[in-house]
């Protein structure tokens, strides 16, 4: 799409937007980029939601430069969505109603790492890989991980988590505090160093989450662990989802610090095994990884076996070495790409929901149900520890009638999850995917939403379109 | 003080707050209690703030009456001061400009719990006590011990943590949602049951920590855990603060979880030695307790002692007998009373700020300095791991001259601990006590939070007078 037919789309910001691209263009010449491929790929993600692009996209380099670009953009009126890497996947980062897309990449800078706080301080552009990379000869790591080697501005933004999620937290437990750019041009930091503080209203986790409507996250200062002596993996297969899933919560009533128990239906193993040539069965099975010292992953291991055993699953097929582990999990990250080799051709959809994990095993088996009946392939997998899992729609994205059954179902899905106690998005957010679910999830405390939304932005120029209905 | 006299006091309110007392006494009868022993115990905590009184006392007894309550004081402009079991320590539950004091402690009932999601949910007038009671047959724990018998609501309120926060996070990391009456009379419930969710603003987070000023808690979904198969605890002297310090950040570093690790320096030790009759020095120490398997708790015993050992500290003298430990804690728990020994016909006034672990020992350093400069009489003790620590002065409230010198410490304590990038307040709450202090910390952070406060109570007749300067 042109230029001018955007311009012609979107009539109520027009003037404001149009008069701010040529005010933003003296203030930062070639950082701003109008031309269409740059501003198509800021507006691209890995969903079934249509590109929205935005009028131009700045490439910023300081804190300073985001605040400027906040202020003039506040003058016209005119939309900011923050970008990171690109790989949310509810669409927040398109621009419904054009105007800027702030990319942070190029803030990618580690400004402090405090080794015996066991913290950090970054710029929103670094991403979780380069973190660690930076932390190699520390002996301390990040634990968040997604998935995709998003920017760690990205991650808070969404409330991110992932594999590790279940002994680590997410990024709401991970964030100690962070520098933000308000609506008005005001920089604020929410919390400084301290482990913990009482200290008045929570707005680190207040902005954690946010997805870009509230604030833009320039700094983050992050919690480090130290990477633990010992690591040990494993796959365990088990007879059905149902035993499995039983296994995982009498895994964690036990106490067993499990780092990571990750679930995948038999379609996924199915997948995973021809994609990465595993040595194992394509049956339900959970991907494990335990953490701490040599006795305590030793033992951690044998009472998980146990576990398993008394719910008909096993053997525990353990891997020690770094180079098993390494191919354990990288099956397991490269998921994506396996399910899409069950359907050449199509495009994966992932959509995540959350429920308490009581209900896990009757929620995914509820859904493969509702899959096979819908006539859609899609594999399923967890972060179970948590009660959290994925679909992964293979859609054939010419085909309206398949596109339309895929709503279809994940309205279902959302549905399902909330009519469990759950939640639509356990870690993708809400951004435009999610709208229509809020208020069946969260009812009137999404007015409440709204109204800090309107206090802090009354011009609705931070990403505007996404989370609130 | 009379009720005639305060109702003089306070003009601007004044008409609002007699109607409504009026309306409500028709409305709720005699749960609306006007009595001035009962007021004044309303407004009275251990703190050196002088008591200010409400107008009246409220006893509710249901989520709806709350929301009545506050719909009805919405209309006459009527401040509100939630009270749970009156424990916190800045003059919370002072009201400043009158009105109703809502007493929640008959909301006390636990109303599920669910075992195989290790959560419950509770009425905020459940005390920590009272719930680890209800849970006795369960296997299951709840352990958020802020030392006093709190309400679970005030602790949230709060933000409370203590002493096993090193371990198991604070209120913060432990509600996985709240229902909340707000002050517009809406009932709203923050989140569902799922143990995450990436659906919309943290609005759970908002309101642990808002002291009342927000919202009103009316039900809380909390995280329970396993108690542990074995649990050890020991105490360990050092020469010095500094070299337990040391030893603490090492500790955390090499990744033993420990579930309790509290420094008293050797004025604290010396207090609860006399008042516990404990058989150790009185050295600055570390109380410590491990949590886990047997031989993970033997292993954790083993690599404390061997890091006390290389700062020049030790032996740990274990108690892993049930009513050692007793024994142990109990000193911990009863210090506030072993501390009043040390000067007989004192008031002891609980001060608490928190630093980067880094930063700790030369904070308490300072801060024993500062003390003894200042002619004062005032133990330290510590949640270390977290950077936490409390100073308890010992004053005789008779003299003006040694409060207004405690006052002027503790200026400069919160001002110390600011400076090293800490908070004025890691677990008691900004209150009244240290409104001053929030600028200094936040910056323009505060004009954020006094916007939303604007935005969701308009008429401030949620705790007026707390937290916001």
């Amino acid at each position: 799409m042109a230029l001018a037919d955007i311009l012609a789309e979107r009539p109520a910001r027009r003037a404001g937007i149009t008069s701010a691209v040529s005010v933003l263009k003296q203030r930062f010449g070639e950082r701003l980029v109008t031309g269409e491929d740059v501003r198509r790929a800021h507006a691209h993600s890995t969903t079934y939601i249509p590109t929205q692009m935005p009028d131009a996209v700045f490439f910023a380099e300081s804190e300073d430069e985001v605040a400027t670009l906040v202020q003039l953009c506040g003058e016209y009126a005119t939309p900011i969505v923050a970008f990171g890497t690109g790989s949310s996947l509810e669409g927040h980062v398109n621009a419904p109603e054009g105007g800027i897309s702030l990319d942070l990449s190029r803030m990618d800078k580690v400004l402090a790492v405090n080794a015996e706080d066991l913290d950090c301080t970054v710029e929103p552009g670094v991403t979780r890989e380069a973190l660690n990379a930076h932390l190699r000869d520390t002996g301390l790591f990040f634990p968040i991980d997604p998935g995709a080697n998003a920017s760690l501005g990205g991650m808070a933004a969404t409330r991110a988590s992932g594999t590790n999620a279940v002994r680590y937290g997410t990024m709401r437990d991970n964030v100690i505090g962070l520098t933000a750019v308000m609506a008005d041009g005001k920089i604020i930091r929410t919390a400084r160093r301290a482990k913990k503080t009482s200290a008045g209203y929570d707005l680190t986790r207040l902005l954690v989450g946010s997805e870009g409507t509230l604030g833009i996250i320039t700094k983050l200062n992050l919690k480090l662990y130290g990477i633990p002596e010992s690591i040990r993996a494993g796959v365990c297969p088990f007879p059905d989802v149902k035993s499995a899933c039983d296994a995982v919560i009498q895994t964690i009533q036990a106490g067993v610090p499990v780092a990571r128990i990750e679930l995948l239906d038999a379609l996924s193993m199915q997948a995973a095994i021809a994609h990465s040539q595993l040595d194992v069965e394509a049956r339900p099975s959970l991907f494990l990884e335990f953490h701490g010292s040599q006795s305590s992953v030793a033992e951690q291991a044998e009472l998980f076996g146990a576990i398993a055993e008394d719910h008909g699953g096993g053997p525990l097929k353990s891997a020690a070495r770094t180079e098993e582990r390494a191919l354990l999990w990288k099956a397991r990250h490269q998921f994506y790409w396996a399910a899409l080799a069950l359907r050449p051709g199509a495009k994966g959809i992932a959509t995540d929901v959350c429920v308490p994990v009581s209900r896990l095993a009757e929620c995914i088996a509820e859904t493969q149900g509702d899959i096979d009946a819908a006539g859609l392939i899609a594999p399923i997998v967890g972060h179970v520890g948590d009660g959290n899992f994925h679909v992964t729609l293979l859609l054939d994205m010419d085909s309206a009638e398949e596109i339309a059954a895929a709503e279809a179902f994940m309205a279902r899905l959302a549905e399902r999850a909330v009519a469990m106690d759950g939640t639509c998005t356990g870690e993708h957010g809400v951004g435009q995917g999610k709208r229509g679910y809020l208020r069946k999830e969260l009812g009137d405390a999404v007015d409440v939403m709204a109204t800090i939304k309107k206090a802090l932005d009354p011009d609705n120029i931070l990403n505007p379109g996404k989370i609130l209905p």
